[in-house]
């Protein structure tokens, strides 16, 4: 008898015959022999509906409230999850993430788990108890309800998994696994039965939504394997873990790609120490996140300073930067929107020479212009037109074989 | 300064515009120099639609679990509570029904305060802040949450009064005060500027609505002096307090009724020792709660029994009784539905004669047939038919003066 975690998101919840779906799942794993602890996300759009209920009694909304509000969405999930299976005659208890002993920072709104103390869960799968825990939420040292941010039913899920050291953390969610490539944008793209926390991560980081970061370094740093499928379809979904196979070790692993992307220019900065920090600290105390950043050879200690962020943050970007740019002696400021990423991601990489020559040679072939060019050891990311960036990952899928196989 | 408690029922939080609205009224009593607890229900029609949700999943949903998802539903408006006064400059905080201290046993779905911990409240209100309370909603020792049961705001309140020995607990509701009759009913009743606890707890108990008895006998215990007033309207509602003055001491103060009663004869019981019990242990077994209980004089060893019920729960109430009724050799049993209720309160009435002969003149004069009397100290109520309690009112609300004054 094993103990499993599983982790179930908002629209595999949303509504009554969706949870009884969900119930009849745990059932089978259950009647399999093994202990199931439930983490569960709230039903659908709740959590932005009470976001909406929040913004229109106040512009500004106090965090703490704010998080107290939000922890109602798993709270109603649990217990009607926790009705389903008793109605199919199989004990069943939810737990509020203070009950369930998840301990967090009092960082409203992006609450870091410091602590999980599971003797509760423990005590309830010991009387035989399904346990459902409340995604997405902890409690204070002084009792105040936490939110761990986006992503943080997946986090509670894997931090669960460790605690508890169940043998997985499957997670189920509308898609059925991590592919070669998004599948909405390219049909051909084939589903991985596995991969490496490493390349996973830096997948989720470069564009795929299929699981959060924080849950993935999570289940990285106290080896959860993390299993990610379909909570609709009968599919073995994707096993995310340590090692992958030595046969596939030498290759690209997928194609990520993000659309989400404005580009500034900082045109003719004068190249001298302290200026990056001049113009970056200002941004992040602005609460912008920076993506890449790219400095030009300096040339005559005149230099071009870019980088990218989100599309929704360019004119607040824009509007910290200018002036900035003007107070240093830069030429100008050029922001602009159309912008997407492409990358190629796989442990391979770090091995075996050739990956980045393929990859421009590749877009060069398709006449795809590289704007920025960032890369780490497992990855490689090309800054290119919106426009092409469907192209992009259509070619370089072809061309790094991963149609042929998965 | 003084400490007042708050109350404010669903329909007074139901939408943005009315949580605003009760935010000017805390802030008002706020600005006369007051420290404030406020306690809040769910918003609007928000638990029926949560039991609603809990129904569509199991027809039979666990009480834990339905008190932990009822209990959201405060949470929710607690929240958007404390952001409203936010927005309006003025610092506050919401608390749980756990956070505030409340502890209970575990009856879930009605269970009782054991005991109030207001350490929390207290360190808030003296950091300056309006204390929002989640009403409804307590903890057991395991910290598993409980719901108290219909009109649990209004005990969280009068209790929360009576621990903070707040100078007193302020419930503002729909209805602008207790009147001498209902104002749905009867036009020209009249709003009564204070009465006693036991008085009111005998309205409330014999048909007004405008608070729950729970919480008038709590008042009463702990003294704590309950203001009944409208949550829309700027008028002063009726003070519920130990002592009515003097002068009004020897009148009839109010005038009850109750559409909602079917009654039950069973014919021909024979009449030993232990027939009652035999019919009424299985009726509270089945959950349903007897009202009134009429037995005739024997005659000739053959007794008829008679109760009166909810209409709601007659067919089941005759489920029940009628193969006792065939077993203990009772000729027949009697269920209808048509049937009210009509009471005079007044402390006046226990010391002094002639108060049930004008109200059995009255009715009489009005052609109106009593089927059963039921008394109190402080109490008379007559079972008539359902068609005739509006007549009954109104005459006896003229025939005890109570159009005259207030």
């Amino acid at each position: 008898m094993a103990l499993i975690v599983q982790k179930y998101g908002g629209t595999s919840v949303a509504g009554a015959n969706r949870i009884k779906n969900v119930a009849r799942r745990i059932i089978k794993k259950r009647e399999a022999g093994h202990q199931v602890v439930v983490v569960v996300s709230a039903m659908g759009d709740t959590t932005d509906d009470l976001i909406k209920k929040a913004y229109r009694i106040n512009e500004f909304p106090d965090k703490r409230e704010l998080d107290v509000l939000l922890s109602t969405g798993e709270v109603v999930s649990s217990t009607l999850l926790a009705m389903a299976l008793h109605g199919m005659g199989y004990p069943a208890i939810s737990l509020s993430g203070a009950q369930a002993g998840i301990k967090t920072d009092a960082a409203y709104s992006r609450a870091r788990i410091t602590s999980i103390e599971p003797t509760r869960i423990t005590r309830e799968l010991e009387k035989g108890n399904i346990v459902i825990v409340a995604g997405f939420q902890g409690v204070t040292e002084d009792l105040d309800i936490t939110t761990l941010g986006r992503g943080g039913s997946d986090t509670t899920a894997v931090a669960l998994a460790a605690i508890l050291k169940a043998e997985a953390c499957e997670r189920y969610t509308d898609v059925d696994g991590i592919y070669t490539a998004d599948p909405r944008l390219l049909p051909e793209a084939k589903r991985l039965s596995e991969i490496g926390y490493e390349e996973m991560l830096e997948m989720v980081t470069y564009g795929f939504k299929a699981i959060h970061p924080r849950a993935v370094e999570l289940g990285e740093f106290y080896g959860v394997p993390i299993i990610v499928a379909s909570s609709f379809k009968e599919k073995p979904g994707t096993l995310i873990h340590k090692e992958v196979s030595m046969e596939i070790r030498n290759k690209v692993r997928g194609i990520a790609h993000d659309l989400d992307v404005a580009k500034i220019t900082v045109v003719g900065v004068p190249d001298h120490p302290g200026i990056a920090a001049q113009i970056f600290v200002p941004l992040a105390e602005a609460g912008i996140s920076i993506d890449t950043i790219v400095q030009n050879a300096s040339v005559k200690n005149i230099t071009d300073l870019t980088f990218t962020i989100e599309k929704s943050q360019l004119n607040v970007a824009m509007a910290v930067v200018e002036p900035i740019a003007r107070s240093i002696g830069a030429e100008k400021c050029v922001g602009d929107l159309n912008w997407g990423k492409v990358s190629i991601i796989g442990t391979g990489m770090q091995n075996a020479p050739g990956y980045a020559a393929r990859m421009f040679d590749t877009l060069s072939k398709e006449n795809i212009n590289i704007q920025l060019i960032t890369t780490s050891e497992i990855r490689i990311t090309c800054i290119i037109e919106e426009a092409r960036v469907k192209d992009a990952v259509r070619a370089l899928h072809h061309a790094f074989e991963l149609d042929k196989e998965a």
